[in-house]
């Protein structure tokens, strides 16, 4: 049997425990949707202030370069490169995953021409689906997309690009990143990774795995703020060719000599567009903050530790109660998340926000637990088991059940 | 002779003056900027504020649907929509200028598919002219772009879309958007327009008009921060037939059922693509308080007065100094702003902006003075002019001639 004091002395233990520090969490809240948007890193509120009242509200038009609004999205990706294994220079923050991954799509009609299929799964996030299909129907391309666990045998020498999300937004699973990217160029084609649910809470390794194109998220495990802008890496050998499907005048090798002919930025700066939505941007900036002398590699080891210690208190506590585990038992072959079915997992999910423990619903059945190892703690997981312990035994779900169903969660 | 005296009685009588407390504006500095970045609101940090600490602090997730951030696109887009002639429903707030020009100008695809030519004016601003480039090279179209007096005489049966700025960016000449629009209507054509430098400084009536889409920018006349989102406009009779090329999931009919399928959105919601960036956005909404029981028909008749008194005023005290009005004379073809040409003029606007007077400059030799008429008085107006006077006398633009240039102004 696993005690809470056990887990407070693992607390007690943690090397990372006092990140918890770098944020402002509110009481009385077991925060476990972190994989959905990330909680509010402690400077930010103090940078945006400072955004807001002194450089917009003093500086005016002035901060554009007193203050380096003009080059943040650089700089921001500079800081995010940092996290996934990328060059200075080669990651950009701008705009949103969505739009970003339209621009990496697109990408493949210059860096693969000569190949008309997009390879994904059918696992993937909708908007990447979208995309994908969108992109397709443009351009005469066909879009697959088979199971994930039959991606790696899918890849034949038809496919321009394989485009992938690493970890699976509903299960947590999580995709070989090395390994489908080295399949990906056995077979001449590109691989293309959204990061939106494993940036910031592993160790990844772009440039080593050899990856041509990635996007991401900046308000899930970044911290960065509801709807932060997103970032966009492109590999050193293909900044040359990448080209921007919407040529905007930020994306300009010299945007403040407002030239009437489009010629695309020499870097990674091609990827931009308009103009950076500073206040969003800023508070990215400042959340990357909570990063500083972070070891990925020990956040992946808590990150495990905590998923194991959910998944073992789930089998101990919970057997009978109606739950199956959707997320993968090995952990190397999941993210930081774990979710569990129910066919009454709405009405569960709802039970469990009203008593403080934050995770998140997906229909038709699943209640989803995202742990975000900087902020939080294995009495956390504990007690997050022991509410839904409660809930469960007590049927107290069932007041959550008639609840109107809301938009996100 | 104008004098102050003259300027301070016209402030008293300003039916428009009380506007000015809805700024927080920086003392010792007259703003003549706003045609850039719109100076700061005074409810947008406490709204701010709210929204980090608050909103994201302490609701996290539960804020998509407890403070309507789901929504803010729309209900922000429907308070811009009362700005520019437009009924609800049909505005949305997200992206950036450039990028949803670019989903207007793809829209030419769909909406007139039998037409292949985009005609612009050769001085529409340059991100309108690489969106334009952009789209017509990817689907082999041909971008038209004569003299803006050429446009109208320009328009034939070719042409699938008339694409102009309302008002140019370098020396306000407006365009007369009803003649244009009927024009390019009885050619067949399309007609977008971008309001960037005319949304909240003038009435549009964009249904009036039979505008078919428009865009425009937040951060100029609109007040909404640095980089705040942009909006975009579909007339109701194309709401069904407009195709989204960058298919997100906020464009989709139902983003939270997570469908594997794309389905557009019926409304203009199908314009949005990713994750509304809400920091941004939330200013935005805040800063269009200022515009709570403005008439438009109001601002314009300052707006009026303004450029007409800076050129009054250039005329009687600035004659031999080596300065062309750039702007068209009549104020019927001119936005809010007046554009001077000098040969020193970037040394001239950096001695000007060193004193308190911030105007832009924009290459060759281009002195750009914008007039945001709820936070702009008349005595600015004679001060700023006072100032420019004692720039040129006393050659104080000497100074700022060997300023390294800067990136933005």
């Amino acid at each position: 049997v696993i005690t809470r004091a056990e887990c407070e002395e693992r607390d007690a233990a943690d090397p990372l425990a006092h990140l918890r520090e770098r944020f402002l969490l509110p009481p009385g809240v077991i925060y476990l949707d972190g994989n959905s948007l990330g909680a509010l890193p402690a400077g930010v509120p103090e940078r945006i202030r400072i955004t807001v009242e002194e450089q917009w509200g003093k500086g005016l038009i002035r901060s554009w370069n007193d203050a380096g609004w003009v080059d943040l999205p650089r700089r921001v990706g500079d800081r995010i490169a940092g996290l996934v294994g990328a060059r200075p220079g080669t990651v950009v923050a701008c705009d949103s995953t969505s739009i970003n991954l339209f621009k990496s799509v697109e990408a493949a009609l210059t860096l693969a021409p000569d190949r008309r299929v997009i390879l994904t799964d059918s696992g993937n996030f909708p908007t990447d689906l979208y995309v994908m299909a969108g992109v397709a129907a443009r351009h005469g391309m066909e879009v697959r997309s088979p199971a994930p666990e039959e991606v790696a045998g899918s890849i034949d020498g038809e496919v321009a690009m394989v485009a992938l999300t690493q970890v699976d937004y509903r299960t947590g699973r999580l995709h070989d990143l090395p390994e489908i990217t080295a399949l990906a160029h056995a077979a001449g084609a590109l691989s293309v990774w959204d990061l939106a649910h494993s940036a910031g809470v592993m160790p990844i390794d772009l440039e080593a795995a050899g990856v041509d194109l990635a996007v991401g998220c900046g308000y899930k495990y970044l911290n960065g703020g509801p709807g932060a802008p997103a970032f966009l890496y492109v590999a050193p050998r293909h900044l040359e060719r990448f080209h921007n499907p919407i040529q905007g005048w930020f994306g300009h090798v010299a945007p403040f000599e407002f030239r009437p002919d489009f010629e695309a930025a020499p870097g990674v700066d091609r990827a931009r567009v308009g103009t950076p939505h500073l206040l969003s941007l800023a508070a990215l900036d400042a959340a990357l903050d909570a990063f500083d002398d972070v070891d990925l590699r020990e956040v992946r080891v808590k990150s495990v530790d905590l998923t194991e210690l959910f998944l073992a208190l789930v089998d101990e506590r919970l057997d009978g109660m109606g739950f199956t585990v959707a997320s993968p038992r090995a952990p190397s072959r999941r993210g930081s998340q774990v979710s569990l079915r129910h066919p009454e997992g709405y009405a569960i999910v709802q039970a469990l926000i009203e008593r403080g423990v934050i995770g998140d619903f997906r229909a038709p059945d699943l209640c989803r637990f995202g742990f975000s190892p900087p902020y939080l703690r294995f009495v956390d997981v504990w007690d997050a088991v022991d509410e839904l312990v409660e809930v469960m035994a007590n049927e107290v779900w069932r007041d959550g059940r008639h609840r109107v169903r809301s938009a996100v969660t």
